[in-house]
């Protein structure tokens, strides 16, 4: 499929919902995306083929929905998968990045030896809103030395200008609103 | 790889960690099998070939670590993925199932039009211990009518007999400890 084509393709099957979390807001819901095989396939090769000519050796993802796509990207691109967790999930030494909410602060970490300094890696999620857990992410990975190929989303809320927090690096995406 | 080496295999990846999250309890760190390419490969690869003669058209998979496994495989088997939540996540209506913690209960929820009647399924999850959130998962997917063909674990602590909560179920594992 052209990339046009994909966008609208997938715009149909994402479902839209007003007033979810908090009135004012049109959620895009990509339960439907992932539930229909076909539809799920498209989400992924699309994001494949944008991280197609990068020089990466892992994918960088955020739970919970970072999980789904990290998961199945890393597996049919053979790359290794880390992932950043809330605070508390992971097991072993992490470090921890902090940011602002719109209201209060939020937190992720990752494993401290989940990257080798001058390793390169592309960050992947669902969806940019804002940019702050993506930009909170790629400080993660630049704490530990490594590199950040690209950042990579299936959906981008561009009227939320979430790629001016994230000015310093390569942003990409598929389906953008 | 035959089924004893890709056990081994795996376990040598697998990180074991004493006293985490309380003490007394050896955590299995599924971290570094994520982030070695080989070893996330024979991960998925041989969770697919356990699930490759079953019949069912969707994967169903708990937040957080099962959602790694349940997008790579979906995507993997040409499968859709339902993805079931902790509660007030989903953003459609919802059914809920309550189960029983060691300490007090947990609920999780699953979008009410993710299963048609008659539809098969396969749960799965990176680790089964007392299979609580396992059993909530089958009593959701069949709340809405669907039916569920195995439950596949890519670990199993067999010393916690959670498979007894699971008896009326196939139940299939890469990793036995």
């Amino acid at each position: 499929m052209a990339q046009q084509t994909v966008e609208a393709y997938l715009k149909e099957k994402i479902r839209d919902l007003p007033d979810w979390p908090v009135e004012g807001v049109l959620f895009r819901d990509i339960t439907p995306v992932l539930e229909d095989p076909e539809a799920f396939k498209t989400a992924i090769d699309s994001l494949s083929e944008l991280m197609k000519d990068l020089d990466f050796s892992k994918i960088v993802a955020v739970e919970s929905r970072g999980f789904i796509f990290g998961g199945a990207l890393a597996h049919k691109m053979g790359k290794g998968f880390v992932i950043v967790r809330k605070p508390g999930k992971l097991p072993c030494e992490t470090i921890a990045h902090s940011y602002e909410l719109e209201y209060g602060k939020d937190t992720l970490e990752m494993h401290n030896d989940s990257i080798k300094p001058g390793e390169k890696v592309v960050i992947l999620d669902d969806l940019i809103a804002t940019g702050g857990s993506a930009k909170a992410t790629a400080m993660l990975v630049e704490k530990l030395g490594g590199k950040v190929e690209a950042i990579v989303f299936l959906i981008e809320l561009e009227f939320l200008k979430g790629k001016e927090k994230l000015k310093e690096y390569d942003v990409f995406s598929v389906v953008k609103y």
